[in-house]
């Protein structure tokens, strides 16, 4: 194996892989990067079992040679010495070549790094996904369904399906909902498929947190492909793999309350803001809450309280309240989060009493819903 | 005590007095924030009983009205709680006003906050120190060599006293001295003074760094007084006061050599970023070394290895090597420490055999020395 590349795409399409590389595998040759030449470019593959992602660099893009390929053939090289050497070559092009057992020297300038590599026929090989049924997601708009509902997993293993987004596909419709069971993220979107096929998976919120990091924001689509224990998601040059996450997602619709008995329009960034303040006398609290009440003329109060430390109270005006007069607590981190992701100046929260849950969603649209169960503390 | 004051003032202050403030100490007290209001200003103080920092904010600048006083008084706030809170507020005007109890009210926009404030008569009083004999430094000459000294502090308290920087005064000059016994970093300066007073302390490290972070760019200049055991910096506005390290500095005029065997000029940041590079193979190796060796027509190689991974082997060209051939090895860490305070494009090393410190300096600038011990290795 012998080839020259730009070190630029190189260094951009290690780190991209790199994203499926953990130190903490049981697998040795894991914690490596396999390298295969081919006559059309370079393709480099990182895995954690679980991820696994594919990288292509193409010999030619746009007419511009990105890789001179002397000799094809195949390295697999420790995947964080890899990295952070190409990071600091000397020169723009970089010279990789194997020799006689497994050697590889890597040359850039005067500069020659001598590694010891392992041999990629040892490196497992990813279950090979037949591409029949597919749909497709613009870039800029999975990255924005993940951003809206991947930080609403759990992080506790007590559910380990509760740690996967819910991806539900049904009559040209994604649904994807998350939820650590005490608070729930949902977005829908309209989607394109090339069939009538229905899923219900769970993916992991790692898998999809990682992919969003390497997707740029294009315009370009990902190409996702469900089978029974694994999705692949396609983009240009790259291949990402994840398993699925297996058990049956709690039937999460029933919890989504149908009517309520106060609702109240009120200004996102205002509301965000207030609620950050008041949460800054809650973190030592010994119930970590924030309180909601509803005042006269249109206002509702946000308060909390550390007798130790102090406490706040400040009045939002609200665009308008309808219903029943309310106190409620919240967890202030739980109402940040959701808030942070709602897209829209201004939103509608609908309670259905002190101690039911309630939910968040931007004023005129109701393809994003945001779920929160209040704390008991009256 | 009663104020009404900008924000964005208040917020430089208070992260100005917060870096003496640690929430590890055994004074309660000492984690909150000290308010006096009189007349004339705003004056904050944090201190952690090693550093003490005092910051004015007077009630007019340039014209400008930044206090409105309503009544003078004194209080004592949560430094974390306070420092968030103003951070967070939603106007640019703040009124904090002390009622009864020591309960004290922060007031921004709609929101108010309720802090339980400490007695400030019971916060301990900071040495006072006669400003008789002082000396000045700009603020970013000052800056500069704290940089160029401070890095080479021991971090280690088996030997207290290498944990600070010597400064000495004598004859109109400053010279200030780290090490940690491996290495040493010295930096020498005019300064003019009022007096012809000498001066021989320890100042410890962390103390200059924090002003260093303090200290803005600006053409100001830090006024310098020296006591028994206290020293004194103000810059307009500020107090910093430090205690000095009790113990004779060792005598390190005698560590640095005087005549050298081989002595050649490089290229600085070609030379970092070749050992940058060397390091990568030497941090996870049983030395932590990197080789240099002369060879042939002013060239230099420098190399690491680590068996288990692999090796790296580099030349430089330098613009001149006179005197014997040399093979050395050193901590690439402290190399590219030294190299990275130096200034100019172009430095000299002079060794004095494998086994003896050696010294780099800037070519034609005598006043910075960064001296290295070499590792055994041959």
């Amino acid at each position: 194996m012998r080839f020259i590349i730009q070190r630029d795409r190189l260094v951009q399409s290690v780190q991209d892989v790199m994203r499926a590389i953990t130190s903490r595998t049981t697998i040795p040759i894991l914690t490596g990067i396999k390298i295969m030449v081919t006559e059309e470019g370079v393709t480099l593959t990182g895995s954690d079992s679980d991820i696994s992602i594919e990288s292509f660099i193409p010999k030619e893009e746009d007419g511009n040679e990105i890789v001179e390929v002397i000799e094809s053939g195949g390295i697999v090289l420790q995947a964080r010495f890899f990295n952070d050497i190409i990071k600091k070559l000397p020169t723009d092009l970089v010279e990789i070549q194997v020799s006689n057992h497994l050697q590889t020297i890597i040359r850039s300038g005067q500069s020659e790094f001598n590694l010891n590599g392992l041999d990629p026929d040892e490196y497992p090989h990813l279950p090979q996904i037949t591409e029949g049924n597919m749909f497709s997601i613009a870039n800029d708009l999975f990255k924005t369904i993940v951003r809206q509902t991947v930080f609403a997993v759990s992080t506790s293993e007590t559910r380990p399906i509760l740690t996967g987004v819910n991806w539900q596909v049904e009559n040209d419709k994604l649904t994807c909902v998350a939820t650590d069971s005490y608070r729930l993220a949902m977005r829908k979107i309209q989607i394109e498929t090339n069939n009538p096929a229905e899923y219900n998976i769970v993916i992991p919120g790692k898998s999809l947190s990682e992919l969003s990091k390497i997707l740029d924001d294009s315009k370009e689509t990902v190409d996702i492909v469900i089978t029974d224990n694994q999705v692949l998601f396609k983009s240009k040059n790259l291949l990402f793999l994840s398993r699925l996450l297996e058990g049956n997602y709690p039937n999460t619709s029933q919890l989504i309350p149908t009517h309520n008995k106060t609702e109240m329009i009120i200004d996102t960034k205002e509301f965000l803001q207030s609620i950050d303040r008041a949460s800054l006398l809650a973190r030592d609290g010994q119930n970590n809450v924030v309180k909601l009440s509803t005042l006269e003329n249109n206002h509702i109060e946000i308060s909390s309280n550390t007798p130790e430390i102090g406490k706040v109270i400040e009045q939002l005006k609200s665009k308008s309240i309808e219903g029943e007069d309310l106190k409620i607590s919240f967890s202030p981190k739980y109402m940040m989060e959701a808030l942070k992701v709602l897209e829209g100046t201004e939103m509608n929260i609908k309670f259905t009493g002190a101690m039911s849950p309630f939910i968040i969603q931007p004023t005129n649209d109701d393809s994003i819903l945001q779920l929160i169960l209040p704390v008991r503390t009256y």
